[in-house]
Parts: structure tokens; sequence; C-alpha cells
């Protein structure tokens, strides 16, 4: 595949690089249903019992993904991670919230509730998103799969996204600096064709429909997931994550006023107790002035996963005849 | 009914003063279901054609309130508010989504997708939460049934609620100043017994479990809901919203650590067109330094809306034969 | 003195109850000039080599207070903490450069340069602000005489300041909650004459000018500085001083259109260290769920702070022949 | 010049393309001391009169610049943009002060004070930042000489600056979309040499150095000006702003951990009077899904702005000999 940057990528180049990462995908691939779910477990325990240190920045928040606002109170993430169309988010958020009251009976009651974290997409334009076709069941088989081998491209919430007019998807990437490991995942679903571009060169022809391109609005959204090893705490993790608009931007997004942009970050280099009566985790975060390095990996790890997610997507047909086709058949001469 | 402050209210001391506003419940009542759906509306139309400018502040973050992103985003909301109890809040976001889908159908096609924006408390002392019994048909009802003429008290997504150790829900209020009109709707569930405050006088018995009563932390939460004639636009609304904090504290609230403590802020003076042909209101907001009596009424109708969620509210039994007593059945002496 | 809440203070009341902190002021008194600069340490050593972790709530931004930008981002203060008058900002932030280059002369060249923390209020009603009195050696003189044993009242920074109509200032207060101390550190600038609220009576007479004080603005600012012993990060202190809002809106402020209202939280459990060779502090923070009792601490001493300086201030008469009378002098029968 | 991107510039290629917009440099250069001040003026009148729309969003806060806090707060600005080195904040803010109180007598008196607005970034390595060679009158100077016709590169704030291990300082550039103007002005101070990236181009020699390049931290800041003669409000401005990250990502720049990255934007369409008796600028928002082509011409041209601060700047000598070299001399054969 395609390599972008400079930075040396872990084993899988893969966000399961980062250890105890795993991704898993439920897909709906019938007709006019292009859609599906994907999870991102950050380790084998309960998320609620052992959470997750985590922040968020929204780059543009033209969007409808739930669960930001406690995120950025408490600094951690209490279920999975869950990537869905924009119409499922309630039954994905319903799913987060059935399965851990399961585990946990005392949820909303003794204990305080669960904050689903539940990101999205439009994928309209292949999948019909008006029949509601993800159910809950569909959030905890992808949860139940997850692996640290799963498969990019058009699976999971990824099936039915479109990306600078070409089939989008699930991509990921890692990049390793100083001993510390940066994976990143994204649902990529953004984009003017006339603006996408691979290590610096646009890549559509400059087509006599250019001037058109000019005012065809940006439309779509981006969700991109950075995991670091790296012991961050949550101000160092927002700080991480500003710097998946670097990586966004080098490959031709000027965030449109219609999208959804979203980057979280999140460590596994720790997890805090939901018990009170646990100590805290009497970890040493990194100090500031070693961040560089990991803000290096974090942006070139997103770009190479929007490559990739654009990479390993297959062309996809989907409702009323809506085709994306696959970059490597649009362009089947450029790599 | 106690009457707090110092400022003139409308002629009903409620939301529906700001004139266009109308409320309607759905109440859930049946042995451990006590529960249920309240729906603000802003005007009669579609409020995705006729998007109403509006802002909120986070006083506390630990809550599942959705909709909030993309409010700060674009200073619009698109839908009817919605409350209800935290594990309902996918339910009723599914029903906003059917519901605009089935106005416009090219809602998520050929049009962007909507924003749904609902907002929660944790009704769980009272109500069997695991059990889901809210439905997306619920939120039509209260859609539906919508007026000028509203009930208070534990009716709606206030069924549950519990206030100060006792039983809260909907309250509302109105103040009036420079000829505008502030209003509030508040759903209550925070406070500490001890706390409980009501015109600098704090209510509760300095009993012997006092000193037990300071360790216990602060739970639950609420959401506050301003509303106003006066030409804000979103910035001045979120300077608005934060003023809903003075009325909350005086009432005896620190925002507890658990709290999902919201206050939303819209104006009723114009709407913004989803149409982009459609020219944008040319409307002058009010000089920023005409603002200070509408924070004062802000404050105020708060402070109010809460003392009238508790003046309203009944008793209540609920799930495990678990009760909340009504203030004045609490304090027959005090008032 | 007065005092309010229910929770034990420490043995000084004061913000020096948190082990380390330190106060000193240079006041400014000869005629039209009534200013100072107030200057509080965490501790003894450099703030820049010792970074001091903290973070703050603008609750309304109306001021010209410098250095919040950084605090931000990095969570952590490098130099003491300043107040002075709006004017005098820029000779005060001048002054905490020289001094920290006269420190370390490697800063502003091999090393990062200096993020002065300078807070401000406008006394310029007392104060020929316009005279620009305050010089660096002004906070020179305040810094070298902090000590544990500081003035309260009409000192420093708080020399012109009004409050409530009446003479405002400096104030402190501590309290005591599960074996951690939170102090207070107010500089009182604020309120509209009729809302001055003690323990929730109003304390102005509801004389003939009622009705014209409705409508007259609320002016001037507050900063709050809350400073505890508990290990909390950044995000777990801009939670503190959230609660500052709480104490602030009991004395009768809805946080005035032109207020610069600001509370800052900082911790003095550990110091992060400028050289990044230096092993991050491996603390374990608070857990989250021990907070509301610090909460409960946050917003009581804030309270009591500003009662605190409201009840030390001496009258004192400044440009033009105004004069801002003492609460005492002004209310003589009702303490 | 070098030309970046595909939308058509205005006739200077400059922030001056946007009707009022005119920029003065005073320059400081003799021997040790290279530095500056460089004012930006949106119209003619008193600022503090007729204030103008604006926001910022901050990219990274490692900086000093002040002013923020107020104009994230009321939405405009009241004086002149003021860009200078890191340890003059103060002497230009102070100067901002001075000419204000100059101009309108009752500021800070009957009136409320004057939020300066300074922007800075460190110019130490060529400029003796501790001598504090710029003065309020530098301030004065730079303010009266504003012009449509301005100088570009090494000179006014820009005279020390270092950008990618060259000579960096003053740029600017216009992007005209749908009849409307974007025009930037940046001073440039930031960047790793090897990551210099001029239209997808790595410029710097993949030489020996290269895996030491690696590990240098990403030092130093940018301060990106955007103006606009579309009327929008700060919300939109603030969104509009978000976008200059997409063009300093195109340049190399990650967002280092040290920098001071912010982007300001205003517009020139409307002012908002200080006369609270004025009837408010009753002008119609552009509407939302019209911003698309403003965000691609805002990130356009702060990436040509950046071109442009290092193909007009000379090569400077300064303290301890430090050398910066000009682009066009460094590679001379690239160009």
């Amino acid at each position: 595949m395609l390599r972008v940057g400079h930075l040396p990528s872990g084993p899988r180049d893969s966000i399961a690089d980062v250890t105890g990462v795993t991704v898993g995908h439920c897909t709906l691939n019938d007709g006019a249903i292009q859609t599906g779910v994907t999870v991102l477990r950050v380790h084998g325990q309960s998320h609620y019992l052992n959470k997750v240190p985590a922040a968020a920045t929204v780059i543009n928040g033209f969007g409808k993904s739930v669960g930001l606002m406690q995120l950025e109170e408490l600094g951690v993430l209490e279920t999975p991670v869950a990537l869905t169309n924009t119409f499922s988010v309630s039954a994905v958020a319903h799913a987060q919230i059935r399965q851990s009251i399961h585990a946990h009976r005392e949820i909303g009651r003794a204990w305080p509730t669960i904050n689903p974290l539940v990101f999205e997409c439009n994928d309209g334009y292949l999948n019909d998103i008006q029949a509601f076709a993800v159910t809950p069941d569909h959030y905890d088989l992808a949860h139940d799969c997850a692996s640290e081998h799963f498969e990019l491209g058009a699976v999971g919430a990824g099936r039915g996204m479109s990306c600078f007019g070409l089939k989008g998807g699930i991509g990921s990437a890692s990049r390793i600096v100083s001993d510390r490991t940066v994976g990143a995942l994204v649902l990529s679903n953004f984009g003017k064709a006339a603006n996408l571009t691979i290590m610096g060169q646009r890549i559509a022809q400059q087509a006599s429909g250019d001037a058109q391109a000019g005012t065809e609005p940006e439309k779509g959204s981006i969700i991109i997931i950075l995991a670091t090893d790296a012991p961050l705490d949550a101000r160092q993790l927002r700080r991480l994550s500003v710097r998946a608009c670097a990586g966004l931007a080098r490959m031709g997004s000027n965030f449109g006023h219609g999208s959804g942009d979203i980057a979280l970050a999140l460590s596994t280099a720790y997890t805090v107790s939901h018990d009170r009566k646990q100590p805290g985790p009497a970890v040493a975060m990194l100090h500031e002035q070693e961040l560089d390095p990991l803000f290096d990996a974090a942006a070139e790890a997103t770009e190479q996963a929007i490559v990739s997610s654009l990479w390993w997507a297959d062309t996809v047909r989907g409702r009323d005849g809506h085709v994306r086709t696959s970059l490597l058949q649009a362009y089947p001469d450029k790599f």
C-alpha cells in the first residue's frame, strides 16, 4: 500500500499496534442497505469499571455524535468507542446502555448511569439511511468479534461511506516515535473530488468541470480515533487530538461547513477505576516537552489512515443505483 | 405560590409568557414506571425549516444529553426541545428523527440530517429506568399536546425526578424587564436535602443527621431552558444561559460532581431559514449594554422555576416502594 | 467577623491555611492615587522551575487579565499570581518578565519565554487610573513581602476597589473538608448596591430609589483565587474553579455584562518541573468521586472571602472627592 | 512570486484587498536589536467607538498574546490589531491604552476600559529580546503610517522572526470567492527546517542531518489575521478562523507543543457602535450554507501568506552573530 510520511510504522501499521486495542465490525450489505457498526475496544475488561483516559477535539461540529460532553468533563470514556451511520446513533447508544446494565445491574440505580460514546457519519448516498437498518444487536456482534486483526475499507460503519467522491470507509495506521506508538482509526466520509491530495499531489484530473468544482460544497465528515501507549492525561490527550487536523488538511480538506469532523485521543497507559476506594493511578505523565514527537506521529498516522481507508475500500453499489468507485479503480494508472 | 425575587412576572409566570412557546407532556405512571417525556416547542412551524437561535452552557457535564455539539457550532436548534430520563434519550432522539423525515423526506438524502436535541436527568430512584419504558410514540404524544397551558410538578419528564430529597419535576416562571420577557422551564432533579434554600433561608431542620448530610454527595442534575423574545444572537444567548447558574446556586446547589447541569437559552425574535435562498434575518440584535436586565431576569426566573417545580410536585411512590414527598407535605408549617 | 456557611475553617480562615501560600501587598495611597499590587506566591521556589498545576473559569470575560491562554493549554502557572488595576496590567506583567529573566538568564533564549499571569479590576471610581501610578517596582515590593500573615480590605490591589457601592478590596477565607484545605483570596469590585446579600438576606434598605436600582447596571468585576492542598490535575482544578460561581451568586451577583469575573484554582500538592529530564510527579490524583466536599468548600470559601473583603475594608476617599464607605460604617446596626 | 492554490487573488494579493484594511510597520534594525511592531487597522475611525466583529481560534496556546478573553465574550475588537515580540506585549498594550484615553478621556472613568489586543511571537534568536527595545512610541509610529501599501518580509514585528530555520516575518495574501474577499496577514515564526513544504513538496534536501531533524522540536509560533468583507457574526468568524489551520498544516506544521499559534478573523461588513443609543447594525449575516467558499479562501490565503512571508524576507543578521537566511538565498535553484 501507498505509504505517506517519514516516521516508522508498527508491525501492522494499524491502531492495533497499540497494545490492547481491538476492532470489530458488523457489516450490512443488502441492496439499498449498505451500512454497519464498528467498535473499538481499548482493553478486554469492563470499560465502565476501568475507565480510559480520553479527550476530543471538535474540528467542525455539524454532527450528531454522542458522549462528548461527559468525556470533556471527566476525561475518561466508559464504553468502547462505537461508529455507525447518523440515524443509527440511537440504536447503538441503546445497545451500549443495554450491554452495560447487563454486566452491572447497579448502573442507573446505586451506581451512576453509563455514558454512550457513539460517533457517526452520514452514509445516505449509498445507504437507505431512513430505513434504520442498524439494530442494537449489530453493535453486540461488532463488539464481540473485536480483534487485533480487522478488515479495512468498505466494512462495518465504513460500508456506505464516501470520500472525495470515491469509496471511503475504515482506515488505520500507526507511527512509532521514542518507543511510543500512536495509532489512528478513521471513518472517512468527507472531501470534494477535486481536492483529493496524496503526498502533496492533487489526484483529480484538472477536467472541464473544475470551475464548477470550485463551488461544490465540501460534504461529509470524518471521525478520527487516536490511541497511544504514552501516559498522557486528558489535557494532554486533547492536545494530541488537535494534531489530527494537520493530517486531515494535508489530504485536501478545509473542514467543510457541513461536516462533523471529530478527533478523539485516548491512552492505554493506565485506567481509572470506577471504585472510589481504589487508589488512583500514580502514573507519571509524559513531560510536556516530550509531546512533539507524538504530535508528529498523530498527524502522520491520521494522514496514512485516510489513505488506507481509500486504498482498501472496494467499489460499492447501493440505494437507487448509486455507486462509489474505489480509488484504485478510479485511478488505475496512478498508483 | 411562593414568589421569589423582585422583578415582575408575565401573566402566567411561565415560559409560555414568551409568545409562541408551548409545552406538552406525556406522563407514565404505572407502579415502578414513573417517568415521561416533556416537549417544548418554540413556534408552530417546522423547526427544521425555521431554525431557532440558541446556545447552551454546560455547568457540569456529567450527563447524557444529546445535540449540544451542533448547537454550539451553528447557533440554532432545528427540533423542539425534548426532556426525558437518562436511558430514554435514544428513544426520544429516534422519535425526533422519525418525525422530521416524515415531514421532510429529503432529510438525510438531498438535505442534511437532523440534529436531535434531548436533555435528561436520572429518575432511577422512583422509576425503573432499566425498563426502558419510554418509546418514540411517547415523544409524539407530548409533542402533539403542546400548549400555552401545561401542568407543572410530577408530570412528563418530571414524573420521577427528585430534588433536595423531595419530589422535584417540571417548574416554570417568567420575568419581564424593559418590555422583554425571559421565561424559564426546569427539570429539577438535584440537591442535597440539607442544602435546600428558599429566599435565602435553609429549609431543612438542623436535625441530628446533619453531620452525615455534610458528607452526602450532591446527586442528580437539572436542565434549565430559558426563552426570551429579545433579539439575541447565539453568542449573546450563551451569555444569557450562564446566568441560570446564579439562580441555581441560590437554591442551594454547588453543581455537584455527579450532575449534568445544563442551561439552554433561545430567542423567539427571529428564525433562520433552512433555505439558503432566503435572505437571512436582518434583525438588529440587542445592544450588548442592554443585556444586564435580561441577565437579572434569567437568574430570577430560574430560581422561581425551581421553586415552582417543588411547589407543584405531588408526592410520588415508585419502584421498590421508594417515595419522594412533596415540599408542602414535608414542611406543612413552613409555607 | 461575620461567618457564613457550615464548614470548618482553617486556623487563619485565610488562603494561607493552604501550606506554602503567601500573600504580599504594595499599597499606593496618595490623594487621587488609591491603588496597588497584590502578589500570591504558591511556594518559596522559582515558579518557573517548579510550575504549579492550575486552571481557570472565565465567568464573564469583559476583562483584561493576561496569562489565561497558556494556563489553559499547559495546565500550570509559572509565575506568582498578580492582582492590580486594569491599566497597570502591562507594568505588572513587565515586572514578572523582568524578575524571571533576572533569575534565569536563559528565558527567551535557550529556554521558552515566561507567561505573565496578572488579574485586574477597574478601580477608576476611587483611583486616577489614567495616571498609570503602578510601576514594575511595586510588583517587586509586593512580591518580596509576601507572608502567611497579610492584611485584608483596602490594601494592595484592593486599595481602590468598590463592591456593592461600598468599599471592597482583598478578602480571604478557608474551609476544611476530609482533611483537605481549600482557601480563597478575592479582589472584590462588583455588585449593585441593592443586591448585596449576606447569609441569604438583602442588606440594602428598600428605599425609594429601588425601582431605579432595578435598572442600574451591575458594574465591576471580581477575581477569585482558590488554592487547595488536594492533589488535583488541571482538569479537576477547572472543575473546582467553576464552584466559585456559586459563592459569588449567593452574595447577590448575576455576573454583570460589564464584569471580568474570573476564578482561578491551583493545587499545592505537587509541582511540575521545568526540566524535561526530571521525572514527572507520580502523584495519584484525587478520585473524581471525592471532589464534592471540595466543591462545597470552594463555594463557601468564596462567599466567606467576599464577606471578608467588605468587612475589613475601611472607608476610602480618592480622586475628585469620591468616597466609598465601609460596610460597617454604612450599616452600623446590622452586624 | 510563487503562487499556491487555485482561487483568484485580489489586485494586491494582500489583506489590503479587503476594503478599509491598512497595515503599518515600525522596524528596529540596529545590531542585536532586530524587532518591531506591526499594526493592522480595520477602518479609519476610532475602533473603540466603532467596534469590529471578530473571533479567534487558539490552535496551540503556548503564547502570551493578550486580549482574547474579552474578544471571545463580546465578539468585537476595539483597538487596531498589534503584532510584536513576546517581551514587548506590555509596551504595546500600554500604547494602545494610552492612545485610547488620549482620544476618549472618559475611558476607564464614565466609560469602560479598553481591551488591548496584542499578538506576539518570540524573535529571541535574532533579536536581543531581553533588551526590551520596543517602546509605546513605536506602536504609535506603526499605527500612524498604516496604509494599503505596506512592506512584507523582515519588517515591523517580522523583523526578527524565523520560519523553518529560514528568515520569516510578515506575509500577506488574498483570495476572492463569490464576490467576497478574504485576506490574510501572517507573522511567521514557526516550523522545523526539515518540514518546509511548498505546494505539496518538501523543500529541504534529505541531507545527513535528517535523522536528527526528526527529533528536533517544532519551535516558534505563527499569528494569522484573516479579514473579510462578508457579513459574518462572531460565531461565523470563529468558524472561519479555524480554517487557517488547514493552510498552516499544508506548509508543514503540526502545531508544535511550544507554539502560540493563533488565528483571528474579522469582518469589515459592519461595525458595532459603542453608543448604546445607536441602533445595532441590522445586517443580514451570510447564510451558513454560503460559508464553504470562504473557508476555502481562508485556508488558501493563509498558505499563500506564509509563502509570501518567506519569499519577501531578506537575510537578517542579529544578536551574537546569529543569521537567518532568506528562502531565495537558501534555495537559489528551487524557484
